[in-house]
């Protein structure tokens, strides 16, 4: 009954210029981020995850609460995506969980990004649909977007404790998935007592404290995270991470042997960057180190496009960018640190270390 | 200095599993669907094909009125997402468009994507960010994304003369890169008077015309859309297309060989549809048919993935739903057509053919 008429789709070649199937996909790219939200957000990889056996469209609609029409294109959406199964059972569809969509996007898992798909939808998407002013203005859309000022960056940030928390989670669910191989990218060994600045729920402390066993680790940041952090994401179990309120631009800095700045540095410009860095450098023991924690752009320019992504998403909610790694060593060597060197580590983010001579 | 640590992405292995890669990438498709659609809004394809040279990023943000900042990040995306080349002058990076970026997102190219990114940006996007709303409730989220009530679909759609124009241009910018081939997958010598219901700008009675030498096409739209189409879309010297003003669910449907349905069935409920499919072969002559132009969906619900989110979007925006080949069919079948076919195109957009017995 049907012909198919394939269409070659190799890059570069005649075909592909008469139709611009890339293109198009990049189209679609927020139709896709958003069917993933959506499903996350009703909890469909939970219900799916809970039931331990292959649900039809019907059971699903009634576990999340949604219309049945709406479940089932939602359903087929993550078929073609291919975050569900199907099967057949007597005529009947019944889905069940791909292994990535249960390790990653159900509410449970311990490496789960459903905290971060949640700031992703309901805050980021909404800043992006300003790119447009962003980039002809050069600064973020909070007011726009959220109708709040963005004079002071992390006010507006955690403009709702709602919203703090929701940022923190964001932040621990990303370490959850990069973060041993961030702190394990260079050897911190002989670095006992380690300061995390602006180290908020902790994912990052617990690392280092998981991957070496003799460092005790202080996160060091605002009162209000620190508050939230204790009662939402640190047990005092946990006796090697510790806490130290302040504002890293305003109040003095513990001692340490080792300082992180983790996604700091991308938030503010050169000239704050440097300013924080030579703070940093003027406490740090001598035979001291600064890491960063960052995703590195290439130097020629040519990617990674999501670190490319990521600096206009800087744009659009902070006064920072994302930046090379020679970008990094001259704000580092500006401060006065020396044997700078980055690694990376394949995933989103990098590592930069800058020592302070003994 | 840099010591790359790879991390294999080949699908299925421990190592693709251990890093939720796909699902990142699903996540910020957002971006780069924002990233394409503000580079074309602000002009950069239009501004580096006038120039006929690489630009600086100086260059273009002067041209285009935005920000060095902004526009340096900006082109740095574009760059990664192969929309745009670098070349090194004297130490200075210099732009250009590559060849697809130069075809499809200039705004004066004959097979522009232009207005509908413009569309896809602007109304699609604020939608789909209630599609969680949209799947619980089981129906569009006009009240809530623009405050206009859905009651009647296409009073909402064209809520301002504005909105509709733009919607016409979107129906144009697709027909100009999938018209050729749904006019063509089936022979349509036969059929010397055409009628295309809901007929917009025009585009795909242009198709026709330029496909079949012998056939005239009567575009069937809303008072309105004729009035506007005429003024756009059709000039008069294409005497080979007319216009004929009506609601093509209230109003009696010119004679013809053969109607064409493009894109209409899917913005209506299975009842709507059989309404109007029986209107059409009231009025068929006999040995006619009825040109069916949609996206297919796969019988088993496999894909295609852009049928899947276009039926998502149906949700989100109309009352209707994309559909299979068999679907279709059974719609068709139950107006009376017979000998019903289908063919798939390669593209996005399929043609399903019935026809009335002699």
């Amino acid at each position: 009954m049907a012909e198919r008429q394939e269409v070659s789709s190799s890059e570069g070649t005649p075909a592909s210029d008469a139709y611009p199937r890339k293109i198009l996909e990049y189209m679609e790219g927020f139709l896709i981020s958003k069917t993933v939200f959506s499903s996350c957000e009703l909890g469909v990889f939970d219900v799916l995850l809970a039931a331990e056996r292959p649900l039809s469209a019907e059971e699903i609609s009634q576990e999340i609460g949604a219309s049945l029409d709406g479940t089932q294109r939602l359903l087929a959406a993550c078929t073609g995506l291919q975050l569900l199964n199907t099967h057949q059972d007597n005529g009947q569809v019944l889905y069940s969980n791909t292994e990535q969509a249960s390790v990653y996007l159900t509410r449970s898992s311990p490496v789960s990004l459903y905290q971060s798909i949640q700031y992703s939808s309901r805050t980021i998407y909404l800043c992006w649909h300003y790119l447009t002013d962003a980039v002809r203005e050069g600064r973020n859309q909070y007011e726009k977007a959220f109708g709040v000022s963005s004079n002071d960056l992390f006010q507006a940030l955690y403009r709702s404790d709602e919203e703090m928390v929701k940022f923190m989670q964001l932040m621990n669910s990303i370490w959850n998935i990069c973060g041993k191989d961030v702190v394990t990218a260079f050897d911190l060994l002989p670095f006992n007592i380690i300061c995390d600045l602006g180290g908020c729920s902790g994912a990052l402390a617990k690392q280092c404290t998981s991957a070496y066993p003799e460092c005790t680790v202080t996160i060091f940041d605002l009162p209000k995270v620190v508050y939230t952090s204790r009662e939402h994401f640190v047990t005092e179990a946990n006796q090697r991470i510790s806490f130290h309120e302040g504002d890293f631009f305003k109040d003095p800095l513990p001692d340490a042997d080792l300082y992180i700045l983790a996604r700091i540095l991308h938030d503010w410009t050169d000239e704050r960057c440097i300013e924080l860095l030579s703070k940093v450098y003027k406490v740090c023991k001598p035979g001291g180190a600064v890491l960063l924690v960052e995703a590195l752009l290439h130097e020629d320019g040519s990617g990674p496009v999501t670190v490319q992504l990521y600096s206009l998403n800087m744009l659009v909610q902070t006064e920072g960018r994302e930046r090379t790694a020679a970008q990094y060593a001259s704000l580092l060597a500006a401060a006065g640190f020396t044997g700078i060197q980055h690694r990376l580590t394949g995933k989103i983010y990098d590592a930069v270390l800058g020592h302070k001579e003994t």
